[in-house]
């Protein structure tokens, strides 16, 4: 080793090392000069260490001060001296090496700083462009140093649990054919093959479907997915998925496997205990409950269903509601009855329904002696005490109700619920609340397009293997799609999947999927159904948005080391970038402005 | 769990479960009728397991075997039974489950198959293009799921390995900007920034560096790179990496980590003993002694010097090429005195070398009574001696000569050694021979251009850093590259890298990059250095190679579960393909091909 080198990291030296000649190697957190004391903190990742340069009482050699006062934050340095340890009253106990101090001896300048373009580790003034353009630099700060280390353990317990029941992790092509995503692909022109292109993977769903049909039997991957979709906030053009399939499977194997992967996971990461089983939820039942197929189970306050109670009312926005086929449903918030005003109410909770579609919500306190607010005329007396007992409310309670067509009241107190979790503080901090929601729906009706799309994605099985036509009521009929929920968040989506290729024509057909289209896209996956398909299912969970719900980070970006921005670019890089005509030459292509120009 | 679903894999069963009631999934993989008797081999991932259907004696209902005798092979079924030993004479010895046999009494056909277009486990006859096409038969055959397994293994051995030594697993961009490895990039059109294009990675380098710069201190990844080059057999355009990077190292650290790393992986993943540590050779000394920078250790036969003894002898070719300041070296071929004949020698080994620019191959072998060969006449009595003294040669054994130029010296019995290994039998199978190269030449000279080019990659530092002029016998400057050697084979490089600004700035002069491009290329790059670049060092081993070596597999396209053909088209995929004129439109991009035909 040579005489440079650390013999220990800055977040080893304890008491125990007392008296021990010892090596740090790290930056210069900070610098306090004392009279005839410097003290100096050096950190690398692992810790921070606090330095001593004493020429008059603990032999720092002549000048060697001189040389170290003239360093500065940032500069790299290596110093070798002896552990002492603090004065009682000098102990940090915020710092693993707080109670001692290193005596400096030799100092080596391993390399200098310029002033780096806003203060490394905490800098309230800067934007996120500055961060993004020196990522070298926003990577130095602590929380997002916890990120990278927490994100790496995350899914280094995945993969152990995976190899420990018997998965196999295979990498699948990232130079590959556009998926049935639907989302835009990244294109990669040939060079080879002029005029053809590859496709970027949105994920490795057929890949993993033939897997299966190889009989590998169990495969996963910590997988690169591509979509090239204008960004909002928590998207990114590259994202990652924990991607898995199992082979003769049921819906309750893969999520047993899965709660037992996030159990593990959590543990090891985040010190969290999670209970087994997660809740699993009909996605109706969610829906009826919650308002919203991602519910938030950090919080009870469930929708309840009043229509029996309100039904034959003297207020006419319920009963001619009902009349006319809609339903009335409201949420009983507890204790609320003194937080929110009249105007809260039908300014604020009001005007955040409508953007939902509700044409209003009514409202009413419970006092000790009957209801007060806008519906509390309609239900004086037995009325009053009836809606109370649907509503489990008592005295000092809010209750809201929304009446109109069942979708909007879903939507609307779905949303108001998820809003009246934040406000009153009941969504835990570092609670991690999973459930499931299971049987979605196995078609989505396209408005736009007048069309039903795939609810999941075309290669999902029908609750109903034996399902001939799909045209009769599609919205009623069910797929074996399941959904991971966390704290009101979706983590990731799976299916039992179709394995008969006369079930998965049946699907395409129903999609309007031409059969040219279909061999052209998916014939060698037609083709691999035909030479003995197993039942098979899996699952793909965003690991980014993972992360980011399990740290507390604000955004994606922040767990992800070398993010791009909302439009695409990766400021530090400067990517993408230009390229030199022959490289176009090359691959038989011209931009539009190329062509334009010439 | 459902009915159909397995209790044990067809890997699992042995005398222990006798008795028990089981049911098995599988595919069929053969398929027996004695009369009364049907005998199904079931297969899955595990292993084999063997069926039987007896409705006279073992209870298998009536119908039973007349619907399993239509079955054919690769149909996937569902078996339950009882577990029933095998007489003594019946034990298959070969297989997990040979001991017992399942007696069947519920069969469910989970899906019927085709007739594959070969035949899925052993066709002698089937090209690797149909292979290719059905991938995912292919995938069934035993090698190949004992290649995906293994691979797997190896990495999950890694990857722990890794973790369990402060490594943190960051992903870097795919959608990222050229690299510097100087080979064709693949590019993808941006639809965000028109005429702008992101470049796939050749690899993270500059990432990984740009990490140390942001105190990561330990970074790996299991990375996907691309390069667009002409594929040669064993090259695929997406390959992996194990990548890793260090920081506060001198090569010894990196060389000790990834020492220990290939002892556990392979102790781990092939049950094979490493020593450690691995022999470290310097670069010049493994030239003269190997006479390529990737000897295979697994045999001797070292290059040997006899141009002391030949210098003055009446061989003309021998003296006459000292004279002009060339160089006599020879191979010492243990006991094969009487395993080339003339022919084999003055054709096949001469004409072998001559591939290498040799002009010719001396030889001589040793009898009880002195040299007969091609030089014998000039080496008679005590120069006879002399030589074999010199070539540690005895009777039996056959000598053979290169007197040329040093380079071309080394290169032929370099070359010729390996053959010889080959031809003898000396490179035995299934042992790992490590080795390290160190201290690469800094600079290569580039014939074709007339310029210097970096041997390794513009990052690495030299041995020297304060030497300030390159351009005094660039040839003769040592870099701080290592290459990791096994069995022949280069495994992967790494260097110490540059992190000082001045000495990267140097480095880019002399190579001829101008001010301009280096701001282009490498700016964000060079500013990192000034905020406090700590020393670093790193490696990247070549997964895909190394697996295939490992398992002995004929080639990478062996260890990659859908890899490309040589013309870069995935034939199963159909990839690249065709895309839909839009699409370009989006991407502001314009085939060749659509221009001339606008």
């Amino acid at each position: 080793m040579s005489s440079w080198q650390r013999t220990h990291t800055c977040g080893d030296l304890t008491h125990e090392n007392v008296g021990e000649e010892v090596v740090l190697n790290g930056w210069i957190e900070n610098h306090r000069h004392h009279g005839a004391l410097l003290f100096i903190d050096v950190r690398d990742r692992y810790g921070i260490t606090q330095v001593v340069f004493d020429e008059e009482k603990k032999g720092t050699p002549q000048g060697l001060l001189d040389r170290a006062a003239k360093l500065g934050q940032e500069d790299v340095i290596s110093v070798r001296g002896s552990v002492a340890p603090r004065a009682p009253d000098k102990v940090n106990k915020k710092r693993a090496t707080g109670a001692i101090e290193v005596f400096v001896t030799e100092l080596i300048i391993l390399n200098e700083a310029e002033t780096p373009p806003f203060e490394v580790l905490d800098d309230p003034e800067c934007g996120e462009e500055l961060r993004m353009r020196y990522r070298y630099l926003d990577l130095r700060r602590r929380p997002m140093q916890h990120a990278m280390i927490k994100r790496s353990q995350f899914v280094t317990s995945v993969r152990n649990y995976l190899a420990e029941n018997h998965f196999v992790d295979v990498e699948t092509p990232i130079l590959t054919k556009s998926t049935p995503e639907g989302a835009r692909d990244y294109l990669v022109p040939s060079r080879v093959n002029p005029g053809k292109f590859y496709a970027l993977p949105q994920s490795p769903q057929i890949f993993k479907q033939l897997m299966m049909v190889a009989g590998l039997d169990r495969y996963y991957q910590i997988a690169r997915c591509f979509r090239d979709e204008d960004l909002r906030a928590d998207r990114q053009p590259e994202f990652t998925q924990i991607d898995l399939e199992m082979t003769f499977v049921e819906e309750d194997d893969v999520l047993d496997l899965v709660e037992g992967m996030m159990v593990r996971a959590f543990k090891d990461t985040f010190g969290a205990e999670l209970h087994r089983p997660f809740p699993r939820l009909d996605y109706f039942d969610a829906m009826e409950r919650y308002g919203l197929d991602k519910p938030d189970l950090r919080f009870g306050m469930e929708i309840l269903d009043v229509t029996e109670q309100v039904k034959d009312c003297a207020f006419k926005v319920f009963s001619g509601t009902i009349a006319d086929g809609g339903i009335v449903r409201g949420l009983c918030v507890e204790g609320a009855g003194d937080k929110y005003s009249r105007k809260d109410i039908e300014k604020g909770l009001t005007g955040y329904v409508s953007e939902y579609g509700a044409r209003g919500l009514a409202w009413a306190k419970v006092g000790d002696d009957g209801l007060a607010g806008s519906i509390s005329k309609f239900f004086e007396g037995d009325a009053g005490t009836a809606l109370c007992e649907a509503m489990g409310a008592k005295s000092g309670d809010l209750m809201l109700f929304v009446a109109d067509r069942k979708t909007v009241v879903l939507r609307a107190l779905g949303e108001l619920r998820n809003k009246l979790g934040t406000d009153l503080g009941l969504r835990e901090h570092g609670e991690f609340k999973f459930a499931w929601v299971l049987n979605f729906p196995m078609f989505d009706y396209n408005e736009d397009r007048g069309t039903w799309d795939s609810s999941h994605h075309p290669f999902t099985a029908p609750v109903d293997w034996d399902l001939e036509d799909y045209s009769k009521d599609p919205g009623s009929i069910r797929s074996r799609a399941y959904d991971l929920v966390m704290n009101g968040w979706e983590l990731g989506s799976g299916s039992v999947r179709i394995h008969r290729s006369d079930v998965q024509e049946r699907v395409f057909n129903f999609l309007g999927i031409t059969q040219e289209e279909q061999r052209a896209k998916f014939g060698f996956l037609l083709d691999a159904f035909q030479y003995g398909a197993p039942p098979h299912g899996g699952i793909a969970l965003g690991l980014d948005r993972l992360i980011t719900l399990a740290i507390g980070a604000d955004s994606i970006r922040d767990v992800i080391a070398f993010p791009k921005t909302t439009s695409a670019t990766d400021l530090m890089c400067d990517a993408p970038g230009d390229v030199a005509p022959e490289q176009l030459a090359d691959l038989h292509i011209l931009t539009q402005k190329s062509k334009s120009s010439s």
